[in-house]
């Protein structure tokens, strides 16, 4: 039962696959397991929320990748990828969380059947949910292979974005406007920040028009007055304040893929702290949706955004973007380049970031975002159409 | 700035610390290193969506637990843990994200200020968020301390709720409550399945009543028809069928704790095979409670669960149950005990599972599952109230 839902066409998975073979052979390898949720969807359409046990699509040398995982999972591997029954492999649920054996066993006896044994192998060795007794026990099981780090490999393939990939975070960037929209109208004092959530969560799935929304990878972000210099704090029951700055920080997701936006919105008229604050962040992004050209290096980027912010007497260590496109939970970033004044890499036509300069201080936050996609001559577009200001009511 | 909305008693978290030392004894560790976002949670009160870049909890000898991870959320902390400003550390945003350095090296600097150079100290080698690449930086930096596998080790702590937890749970249960209820006066055919999940997640956000709802560690699962076979599947936007079965796969959370429950709805008469099914699943279930005594084992369960089955001509392998609580994405079980025929874990009062006996058939599914709590004497106790059958609409 070959899937009948795939997001993107055959000639696209052909070119992804196409993009990594052709690292796996810069980096001298035989076989690339592949652990990254975010790779086993770009490469395969894979698509389920199943990261929570080990799984992983393998690439051989040749022929199309393998899906392997729990048994049960193999049910949703044949509803969404593209390869045919031959590649999906799910392993007997008795390996599932216990310490009598280890899915990784499993694992080593496919890698040998594919003729692994003596392999180089690329592992994903710093990303999520690949753990370090994953690796542990198949260096056990394969003593005679080479396990190589290949920590995005997969990620650096997936930079620059096609065509289909682009129309896809086009229409996610429709619903995070629609979202971000939406708060900013509802918010006001004395509204519970969860109720204001809940509002936000159903818009977020709702989608825009026919395009259904899936679940972003990161849950709406929305701290207030002084827990906005904590940029992570999730919500609570508390009623929203007059006189406080919240900020949202928050993304649509259209098939899994994302265009994160943010905006502050102050009750009542914003000190003048807060106010300098936002035209500063403004300008800063101003100067670096300019400097995002192609041929441009990720840190002219930082650098265009930090003097502007300097001129206002703001210094900003923290990185200020991350490529963004397909991801799952626990991060919508691609963990490739950096927007930081230490990243030198180029920027190419296609790719996307998030360009994220946001300013969390001592007893106050700020978050004026966008996400961007470098065009083929000139400054960066902004994938998502609003007005770019602190917004007060 | 200590936090001031910690959701346990400071006796809580004693209590908690106390018994993590006494398994560290057992194990044989001077310190022990935590990165499980649930089980930093646990000893902290630590709560941010940061657990995508390496963090965690450093429980030394003697004296209150340290929270270690990236700068800006260090301010998370200093917002949500008990512990004082001297046992918070944060590291710069310059080793996030990037091959120059790793974080794990300034982990190992605060290891080695504790006097953990040549110590003894535990690491959570199956946990998610604990990656290859973090285990080899930590070796390659403490060539003279001895890493020990302490992967479940705060986990099996957890296993038996205080009053304070059960109470928590019991407020996660009227949130399942109502939104399994929500969800089934709402399915109806024609609905779009992204439409109901908006409804949803509202619904587990909002909350009941006074008590505010948390994001649950895994999204609404409602797979339908044929796609139930699979139970990891998440939404579409398309119409729910006549004909077809649906099961509601949902948990509420109250302040990150969880009491998932399941149920399934029909449109239309159910065919035979699903009716039968669903009768046996809920003698199984009548069953598996009745068994779930203190003192009997976690076999026991799964076995008087399979006896009702394969009266029915059932036969199921996977296993049918795990521990809840406290948790974050991905997974909210607690990877201890399994309720499966091979597992031999006493069951003790206050221990309380998500007794999961889902069927994912070839070509259907059907879901109808408890929270479950261990008394003192006699069978367990469901934490939710709902008619326990196959819904027909």
């Amino acid at each position: 039962m070959p899937a009948t839902d795939l997001p993107f066409s055959q000639s696209e998975y052909d070119r992804r696959l196409a993009l990594v073979r052709r690292g796996m052979e810069a980096a001298g390898l035989d076989i690339l397991y592949v652990t990254d949720p975010s790779n086993m969807a770009w490469l395969t359409g894979y698509d389920g929320w199943s990261f929570y046990v080990h799984q992983g699509v393998i690439v051989p040398g040749q022929g199309a990748p393998i899906w392997w995982g729990r048994g049960q999972d193999a049910q949703g591997a044949r509803r969404t990828v593209y390869m045919d029954e031959s590649h999906i492999h799910g392993y007997a649920d008795a390996l599932v969380q216990t310490t009598a054996a280890h899915p990784m066993q499993d694992l080593a006896r496919h890698l040998t059947d594919l003729g692994g044994a003596r392999a180089r192998i690329g592992v994903e060795m710093d990303n999520y949910y690949y753990s370090a007794k994953a690796h542990a026990v198949l260096e056990e099981e394969l003593p005679e292979a080479t396990l190589v780090d290949a920590t995005a490999l997969v990620n650096w393939q997936r930079g620059v974005k096609s065509a289909e990939e682009i129309a896809f975070m086009r229409k996610a960037a429709r619903i995070s406007e629609n979202v971000v929209q939406l708060a900013l109208e509802m918010a006001e004092p004395g509204l519970p920040k969860n109720r204001l959530v809940a509002t936000i969560q159903a818009a977020q799935v709702v989608g825009v028009g026919e395009d259904w929304g899936d679940y972003p990878a990161i849950v709406p972000l929305l701290p207030s007055g002084a827990d906005a210099a904590a940029p992570h704090l999730t919500w609570n029951g508390a009623p929203l304040q007059r006189g406080e700055a919240t900020f949202f920080e928050i993304s649509g997701c259209y098939r899994r893929y994302h265009a994160p936006l943010c905006r502050t919105v102050h009750f009542g008229p914003p000190p003048d702290y807060l106010s300098r604050a936002s035209d500063a962040l403004c300008a800063g992004i101003e100067a670096g949706i300019a400097a995002a050209q192609p041929g441009a290096r990720a840190c002219d980027v930082a650098n265009a955004l930090h003097a502007e912010l300097a001129k206002a007497g703001i210094e900003r260590n923290a990185r200020c973007g991350y490529p963004v496109g397909l991801s799952y939970p626990p991060d919508w970033g691609e963990r490739t380049i950096s927007l930081r004044d230490t990243d030198q890499s180029e920027l190419k036509p296609g790719m996307t970031f998030h360009f994220m300069p946001g300013l969390w201080m001592d007893g106050w936050g700020l978050e004026t975002t966008e996400t961007i996609l470098i065009r083929d001559s000139g400054p960066a577009e902004t994938l998502c159409f609003m007005d770019r200001k602190l917004f007060v009511k």
